[in-house]
């Protein structure tokens, strides 16, 4: 969570720490040509924007408050509109204005500090404007696939561009929840296996980045029904369809995210009972040791005393007796084969060795 | 989840590995006849569309993208429709194009690896065409029954197959919830019977394919009840009774599943409660014996001392005395009685005869 | 789960196992007369249909799926709701059909196999048709209402007849709900007195049955609440709140049974506690013996050793000492005396003591 | 749940057992007069009605069913209400007739066997008619008001009194909230102290009675919400503020009964937490204990054997060695402090002395 | 929860206790002017309201309900909004009246006895009136702003005032986000590294504290939504994108308080794991310990009895055998090996080790 969200409306805007100063790119393309430039001014950009093309802008950086405002500018953008860009832990969200939709996606990193990188989208007539607050360029492929010309993209309008850049930053969820899923599986075997006390700091940890992830995806499934939803001026009807396919993926994302959630849950129950197991035969056989030892010491220790034989008949006669010590080694055995005539009958030998073997 | 699936929308589509090459049937029948015929080249099914006649295209394996992208151009389907068949592993929806329906289900396996078999199927004016993912016709007899004549498919039209083709879907889940319910009983018998660990694995294990058909169901449900609910140019009012029914079974099966899953929940708390339960136990059988004879032991140890009686009249006279033994049996039987007594006013020795019997 | 479901629909209809063979009685009354008929074949009931008189036809036993279909023909019953009469564990639904509503509720009975006993109703213009599975005439009271003319129902119309039986089926909720209440109160003691395993099994018993009770009635809440949402040509504006209230009674019944839901939990909840609870009382007693005694049987253990004191003075001359024994039992003394002082700091002694009170 | 809920609509009503014969006021007024008058005949009642001024009738008792019959037919209520106003344990729920308002509500007593005292109250042009359960007068707050021209209620017309009569038993809520929290605050005061087995119980029986209200108050919730939601020919648009306003105390009552559930869940798992820890604790104990002086009574075992030294060279020569005792004595000393490193390096010792403290 | 919510509507007004008595600031700007002005009797600000000029009056203290009722007569607002300023934990809601909404939130303070302030919003044509419940300003950022004709507040209308005071009570909230986060953390690590019972009491405070926030922030969402839905009279079409932006400023927040709230419930989780994980270890050095040396100290009990070996050949004939001794210790040390095996065929001493390294 971020500081300056706080800071009173009207103050003047900050850029996010550690978020490199701007750099400024624009494709400007239809069916035929495609021009590729690297902008200095942002009021370069005005020129750019015609009738006939479709504009795409890329700002990769957000070092410099300033420079994103006066992009905001050339194309009209509303002032909130321009400080949501800047606060980059917005949670995903689209919000339509008379001339252009707002998307804000979430690129997922899940890395220590920035588990996400913010993507700002406008769609307008005419435009496409990204902004990316950290230094790769996230929306590469799409370039190149322009630059390229191939796939549809260049036949299309800007809300197909809009779509395959949504639909890239969607698809980026992918390889995370694959990684969940080998992990998870990972920390399955772990805790069967030996329930090594890591296994729980690990399900914790994924269960947390699993709750991280399920928060963006529900937001980004919001807007992009919203967007699926109602084609109107910006969103052209035929668009429509591959904004329904991207919130599918969401779904399908959203829907393993909450199975992984779930059986995180069951793999701490799972070694839950799995160490309540343990105990269980690990104080078995501190019981059968002692309930068998325990007597039988007592009855040397009563053979143990001192007492004189010959102060009085009635001290230890035993002592001398003549079948005294293999008397007393009976009934030592006697009670140990009680015992265990006893564990039987409550099954713990029995099940104690089928835990054993299991 | 595949891979190919986070492949950008323009690229060339990829066959799902493990898929075998098509084979596509045809069969075109009314109330009188019925044609079955293999067909070779995709472009072979234009001319067996009519006006009066009704053509169901089963295409069974999807090795070769190709092949399923010409049978999507000679009936008109969207790209991202075809694209949908070749990643099989989406999740159940309905989607309505101004031509035609198309619908993604899946048929449960609950194999290693593939837990489901996707279904897809496309419903037209006249015909429908269904793609099976892997070899063994899951549709067959539906195919029989239409070659047999048997039954109402062939005196109504394709909205009937249609409903035909996803009721047999649909009905493949009951075995699997039966088969469920008897491992729950299994399960359940097991843990009370002895609490051994395996169960505690199956119940794990139960509840995670549970969760998958759960999440499957729900999805399939969303996509019938829209079917059902909206009668129009493609579904014919006399045919929304029937997907009325197909969505009932769905939301039987689900809510079976729902109670299976719950019952996954208690059965684990019952396991634990029994975990618990036999630990105490066994806890309260250490704590007895060694609470009897560990006094017992001490004062046959304090007897065995070497003090030396000759060296001093303090020194263990009791050793010496007439009655020395008898009297310190009598108090160690004293002691040994005094615990017994302790325990039954802790209701330990009533409750824990109690709990071997129960 | 009945295995017959997942037959196509097409193939003839098999009655359900255990179901005795159709005896259908026919009642047609209006305010002043009451008719009341034993039918052999179903087609006599054709005659029986009038405008003015109100005919109520009931079969009960499904044994012979013939009969049953014979008699939907009479009516002109869709051949869907023909089959889900046969099914008899449908979830508890309404459709509407042109003519006539068809309404499906079970009747609990919560033995075991058949929890429930199936009640189809068909209700049209001047007819109420119901179906009953099993043998016993559930309907019996509202029969006898009407042959006696006693009560609004002989003045009223045929929904109102459909209401005063549906109130009779919900009616019969009610006794389970009071038995669990009272199974609850004795597993509470049970669980409070002692904590017997029985307990435990018994509350998962009670739970799985509430569970199965709570989804039935969840789908008969919806499908009551349906019918006296929209008075219609069917259902009359003045039965409307009628079926309100028998509504509402659905709902009362519900609330109870996920009130007594909450309770298993807690229950289990509070078994796990005293548990638990108890656990640490039988730990504490065996740590405090065996933390005393040890030691002590230690000391007693060294005085014990049989080191020759005349072939060293440096072994065990304490033996010797005229003061030796007296001052070994005072150190036994000490030690005892600072072990229980240590407990008592820590607490153990005084709580144990109350937690042997409480 | 009273019985004879489940008796057929139609049979003779029965009024609720240990409910009083009915004691029938009525109270007419209007901005300048106020009579009170006893009523004993329910058909005197009809002569009280006019265009210009206010009646309230409040019915203290329903032991008689023919009384209240008798008072539903002189305002003309549809008989089922009637019957509800005597089937003492309805969930609240507001009726909307052509000529009145039914509303139910239950005003808490929590008292062993009757929880809620039901208060059924019917709103129409120019009367209010009360019906109060049990002998105590609920609602005499509102009648002292009346008869001394206290506030605004005999400025207002009969939808304000209706207000003021409803808000007087949701106000009723209160105290008991403020006592839950009190228990609440103790019992986790006793849980953090000392968890004593009677705080489990306590929090039990408090999460019961939570439940008991929630489920009350979400029913009441719902027809308050309604009466505020749709101002009309009975509630005038200027009363609608105040029912939205005790609508929000209904809201804020339940927002508190849900905090308190949740506190609740949480203090059984401190309470659950509390108890491992001090198993823990003593386990720790027990163990150091038994590590430490189960070796060394061995050690002193070992030379308490009686091995004739004379019979051979092997047999015990430690016991004539010279310094054969003070090495024992040593090996012990030795083990003691080895065992007391381990349990440091475990971190046993520390933090089981933390743990004291904490 | 206050008492005086119960009293009954028309009683006198009673100011909450413990709120300092009224102080009245008046600040009448437009663009061009500010004017600042300390007024004392709530009648001068009826002077005051003008066309052109917008005026917010801000009341802080609420000491004197008479005072109070005064403001509220000048502005007209209805007796139940000034009520409710009064009574100093409501739930935030807002209320719309014809002339003004009425909007209640609560400023986070989350100290002992006051979790909340009441900050009191009425908006109308040309004014805003707060009242603030304590002492400290909490709206002193806003004035300030409005005194230095900084940011867009001085050019704008009411409802953008409206909006800024809003905006500050909303980011009141993120530092307790934060701190919470820090808390978490701090407790997280310390559960990781010894399990100190401290940290349960930590979690459970401050899931307690998250529990509170977040039912308040439900409701604040709530109103903040209804407001930014329908600009209409009071909220400008124009300033309801501000109200959007501090809607979803408070969507963060709750997502937060989940995301925080369900790692409280990890955290326990994890606790749990822990301390049994402990307990297993502890266990597993108990039974290790006594499995292996009670054996041995019956061995050497054994040979410390005192049986006569002159009285009878068959009187312990060992201990005067030539390697007796040595014989007895091989025994011995043949148990112990046996022991440690067969607990290395376990995994005891494997997993205990790398447990302890873990």
């Amino acid at each position: 969570m971020q500081r300056h969200v706080g800071t009173p409306p009207g103050t003047d805007l900050l850029p996010p720490s550690n978020s490199p100063p701007p750099r400024i790119e624009a494709i400007l393309f239809d069916e035929t040509n495609c021009e590729h430039k690297e902008i200095r001014e942002p009021e370069e950009l005005d020129a750019l924007r015609s009738e006939e093309k479709i504009l795409w802008v890329d700002v990769n950086g957000l070092g410099n408050a300033e420079t994103i405002a006066r992009v905001g500018k050339v194309f009209g953008f509303h002032r909130l509109s321009t400080e949501d860009v800047l606060h980059i832990d917005q949670r995903p969200k689209l919000e339509e204005f008379p001339d252009y939709l707002f998307v804000v996606v979430q690129h997922p990193l899940l890395e220590q500090g920035h588990p996400f990188e913010q993507i700002s989208l406008f769609l307008g007539r005419g435009f496409v404007v990204t902004f990316q607050a950290f230094e790769t360029n996230r929306l590469a492929a799409v370039q190149q696939r322009l630059l390229e010309g191939k796939g549809r993209v260049r036949r299309a309008r800007e809300d197909y561009l809009a779509y395959a850049l949504l639909d890239l930053v969607v698809d980026a969820y992918f390889p995370f929840m694959e990684q969940f899923d080998l992990r998870l599986e990972g920390l399955e075997a772990e805790i069967i296996g030996n329930g090594s006390p890591g296994a729980v700091h690990g399900v914790f940890d994924l269960k947390r980045k699993i709750l991280q992830l399920r928060r963006t995806l529900w937001a980004m499934r919001d807007c992009l029904a919203q967007m699926a939803r109602q084609p109107g001026q910006i969103i052209r009807a035929e668009t429509a369809p591959y904004f329904r396919d991207v919130q599918d993926h969401v779904l399908r994302i959203l829907e393993v995210a909450e199975l992984q959630r779930e059986l995180c849950t069951s793999l701490l129950e799972l070694h839950h009972a799995q160490l309540n197991q343990r105990m269980n035969e690990i104080m078995k056989v501190l019981t059968m040791t002692a309930t068998i030892f325990i007597p039988l010491s007592f009855i040397a220790g009563i053979y143990g005393m001192n007492f004189d034989p010959d102060a009085s008949p009635w001290n230890m006669p035993e002592l001398e007796w003549i079948y005294g010590y293999p008397a007393a080694l009976l009934l030592m055995l006697a009670v140990a084969l009680g015992m265990l005539a006893l564990f039987r009958r409550k099954g713990w030998i029995g099940s104690g060795a089928r835990g054993e073997a299991g």
